[in-house]
């Protein structure tokens, strides 16, 4: 592989997965679009490949850049002399790890959705080529691309309130509410698989986005954690709630919540963080606002956009207060914060501005030793369990 | 003992505790009088004598019915023609015991602060001293005085969410975020002591209300549960922090969040209940909207003091829609509601209305029981435990 | 009429109307007990004697006490050793002039509903009986009442916001958004009746709190109005919707609307001021919150009982931050500040605390000067008027 | 002029103005590439030539199509084979009718920013030159692309609140409320210079935006208008703040309320809509929800993402219920609407989904004859003024 430094034109994105009726791809390709970071030029849309390339036609792709799968691709690709940068996989988890794994051996880097396998081993397994390719894997914990996130970490890291005492994290959902798995919905069918999805349910299908979140503002390990996971709905082989109690190190407490079937709750992931002097509220479902009380008292919502935020903050908004920024421009955070830590290693330079902070391989790997020590708990009778990676 | 008829005249009332400084005494005094369902006659207001007689005389009580003790109240009164109809007890934790069992002995009805007692034992005996008595006694669990709190729970026990699944209820506080005992907190300064506050800190002073709440809504009774307590003050000896797991008869899961230290949250408790088929969230700074959302996703606010609520609710609202009602008033629903009782049971008639669902004597008794599981499984590392009383 | 000192008891209260089936006298009874200043002895509950003797029975009444008319009432009352210090006047707008007439030349003070009277020549001429017989007349501009209203005001005067330049104020209501009044509604019936409300329908029963709640935190007298008045429910004779531009002496400007056709607004009284270095911003219908906005950009939610109040809101508070207050505790505090100002008479002391800043006759004189300019501006075609008095 | 069909293809924009430092240029921007539906391919980015070609470098604008100004730029596209179809004018008020005048009649279609132009005769001629060279021009009434005002709208046409009886819009700003256009803030500068910014301050700046919006989601149109403007802030010519009076047709009454001096209030637009059976809520700082009341006043929290929602919201979402979107979402919307219109116009169609309802040239013509309204109204002291167009 041999490309032309990334300097001056955009970077050549791929994409596995993500075609007609997938809901993830669409926001991948909206996040590489906005900050004109990247052109999409190649893909394996589908595993139905002639709707695959269907699907790239209407995508302004190259017929002969859209593939029947992504091995080829991935060889193509990487023979090419304007062959892509680097490549999105957004396909069910139990892919996620011989897709990675294919493209960072053919010299690709690679943005992964998470969870980024279904194993501990595979995760395992793919850090050990991550480390020996030396290739960059960029993994989508999206929620950690919202500025006030961002900003919220950067107070806390600068003790703003102090250590942290209590963490309270929860992100509950309520689409799978009933058996929607039963009745032709795709999204949730392979949520219900353990080969699919792994071996948790809501808590690796969200209960990592929370973890990971909680762990990002506060920079807190767990030490251990203990669970009582639920199927509420019948037939589903994982949990469709799970209640966790997490200890981290140095003596904070945090409860986690994770839910698919809390009806009322859209996406309403939400984080309270409280140390000695002070707090940190934030819900993704309002996330133009951070709450902060001092130890007085004081209750203060602290808005995007506002000139006194972090550089760090700044960095990742794009509008001024009162202009409400969402999910897409969380995302379009990630994708650009790749582009430039892609740019900053071409360039060999330090990352830094929006490229500073991303999830990367180590953050993959927290996720699948989360789900693995909490499904370890409730099925030892919620004992206290350590998850190997932290 | 011998009294005239309840029916045409107030309630009268004694009360011991709540003087001069006191907090929940002067919220039971608004309480007693905003319905004119009582008036304050007697007290021993005060361990000091001569400030408790200041406080008296202040509050229109006749000199010799400010009593310099309580036993010695409870005898004079008990003695008197027109002596009190019922006491209500003011005072820390550990003398709720004593207190009660010389007024109930003496034939005097009780209404006692909660927890109702430090120990099982004394719960125990004092269940026994109401059994044997046939006195009445009811607990302030105050935040089910809440007209739509009593809504919540009868649109649960009609089937509006369906089969309850999950409980998320938290109870946090931030007045004891530092060592406020050291600084001349009398408030403070029993709640951490062992001896005066009982084996729980924050999870007996507001996780049993937090507890009593989510079974009062949900009818729900707990089967066990594990929790993990902290303190984070130094020089606590109890708790400032739990964090419970709860597994309720039937399937149902819930958490609890208790804690003294939450800066931020003034007196933030809220609860969830997700079933089947919708869910309703309410939150106490709140208190005049209950968020309903059906299965299919639409979410109602529903308003204190509209005319289609349960009759059970319109007899606890005193004000029209978008007039706030708040914490004096539930105070004062339970009051009347304890007032119903006692007509109800003087006229030998069924309890209706506003004395329906008032908390008892088993409910003060199932606040003690949690609180002492809750301590066994944090002691013996957060494994379950069953309530003994539930 | 010679009375006995107040100091050391009650204040005798007597009442006009608010027997069974009104709304605002239970209101004024809830005010009047709830701090424990006055005592309920005697009324003309009811233009139905009968039924008001029944009444007052059920409410603790002397027989000889409960009066068939008012005029009796001020006769009997004021020749009794122990009769009545005040009453309050709970009736339709249009007899408040003479009941508010007969007992101030009685020698009786007086709490009257707003809006005063039916006309500005009543109005002025009250206030002249007042003026002559020396007596203290209160107006129940309730929202007044609200601890947060009064911080507000306190931080206008002392500059926290500047020079105000902006006030928008707002109180629309729904429940007349049909004809009500032709549907056996009493308090409606007697609201589209010119004769019994007033020349303004709206702006005089709900647009007259908003004005006085915009002066009172402000302390802006109004120059100039401009109004465009409608009636949308068919068959209206007075305006159901008023929408009012003000210009205020200094340059200040000001909005309101009024509305009783407004579905969806419960009782959505709002007031926000803006001024040269700050805003503040209050709701009704939550009013434990005061928002404040520096030039900064820095938005603090100001805490109804918190320690850093004004004096002069911990005195109008009952409960720790967290603890709802409502609105019977803003009347209550109306009629606390009114038992303040009649000691304070009684004992020739200066007024203070909580019997500072209460609404007396000229508020409710200035009130119905509004109504008149408003309905003079609209009938002239939205001209600028002068309120006659300010 | 000769342009290939758009059906396969990008279409080609270029944009005048929106250069370094600029702010609503990088806006158009990104909703431009959101969809992937154009791709800038030239500009004259700034009247400084130089800083517009640099500018034009760093988003890969060759640089032959990086032009110094716009006549330059509007000659040599139009000659071009593959020359721009559509340009977007992000200039200030002032210039965009001789800019878009030189694109029209160049035979290049037009984007441009609101108010149209700053006077009503500039506005004329531009209709005149629009129907004369029959090419489309959009005008970014942003607001007006939120999906959930496009679904308040389908929502009033289908009667869901009846007749509408009161409009309440509102569009307050801060940033505004000191001099800052003496402090070298260019935005704020040519806002405060009637030659540049037109007859209205805040009512052309942000009141026509509070304008549109109202008529665009009830569907009436003004009958008059009477207005009370202010200038709060020492040595501006223009009004900084605006209240006013709508009649419209049929008989509903409007407030409007326009500010750029009210602290708090970061970009708070909002619009309330009272029918005969319903009302309708939303405020463009929470803009995924929209509020809803029935007569029988149930209140519904409708949530951007929702199945139910009309085909033409669905049309105008990118993300499922609970994923907020936000003012980029809104602005995409209308330029994927421009697109789908010009596309439409391509393909002799019908215009249909997010190319419904865009605001065209003659909004752009009643945005600035209510301007002229309003000036007129308040000068001649609030009389009422019919706007000319409607």
């Amino acid at each position: 592989m041999n490309r032309s430094p990334l300097n001056g034109r955009r970077i050549r994105l791929g994409m596995v997965g993500g075609g007609e009726g997938a809901y993830i791809g669409g926001i991948h390709r909206f996040a590489a679009r906005l900050d004109d970071q990247y052109e999409l030029v190649a893909g394996a849309f589908d595993v139905d490949a002639e709707r695959g390339h269907r699907f790239a036609t209407q995508n302004y792709i190259a017929p002969e850049r859209s593939y029947s799968d992504y091995a080829t691709m991935a060889q193509f690709e990487a023979a090419r002399a304007d062959g892509i940068d680097v490549v999105a996989i957004c396909t069910p988890n139990f892919t996620h790890f011989p897709i990675a794994k294919t493209f960072l051996e053919a010299g690709i880097d690679v943005i992964c959705e998470k969870p980024l396998t279904t194993t501990l081993q595979d995760a395992e397994a793919l850090a050990e080529v991550v480390s020996q390719t030396g290739r960059f894997l960029g993994v989508t914990y999206t929620y950690s691309g919202y500025p006030l996130i961002v900003e919220a970490r950067a107070r806390v890291q600068a003790g703003l309130i102090g250590k942290v005492r209590t963490v309270q994290v929860e992100y509950p959902l309520e689409w799978m509410a009933t058996g929607v798995e039963l009745k032709n919905n795709q999204q949730a069918a392979w949520r219900v698989d353990p080969q699919k999805n792994g071996r948790g349910g809501s808590i690796g299908d969200i209960g990592t986005h929370a973890y990971h979140l909680a762990g990002y503002v506060t920079g807190l390990k767990a030490e251990s954690v203990a669970a009582d996971l639920a199927t509420f709905v019948e037939g589903r082989a994982l949990d469709d709630n799970a209640h966790v109690l997490i200890r981290y190190e140095g003596g904070a407490r945090g409860m986690l919540w994770s839910s698919q079937v809390a009806i009322g709750c859209s996406n309403a992931l939400r984080l309270r963080v409280y140390g000695e002097t002070g707090s940190l509220t934030w819900a993704q479902e309002q996330p133009n606002e951070l709450i902060y009380t001092s130890l007085e008292g004081y209750t203060q919502i602290i808005k995007r956009g506002r000139d006194d935020l972090d550089a760090i903050t700044r960095a990742r908004t794009r509008t001024p207060p009162g202009h409400p920024e969402g999910y897409i421009e969380a995302f379009t955070n990630l994708y650009s914060g790749f582009a430039a830590a892609l740019r900053a290693r071409d360039e060999q330079r330090a990352i830094s501005g929006i490229g500073a902070l991303i999830p990367q391989i180590h953050d993959g790997l927290k996720g699948v030793a989360f789900v693995d020590a909490v499904v370890d708990s409730h099925q030892q009778g919620t004992v206290w369990k350590q998850p190997k990676y932290r």
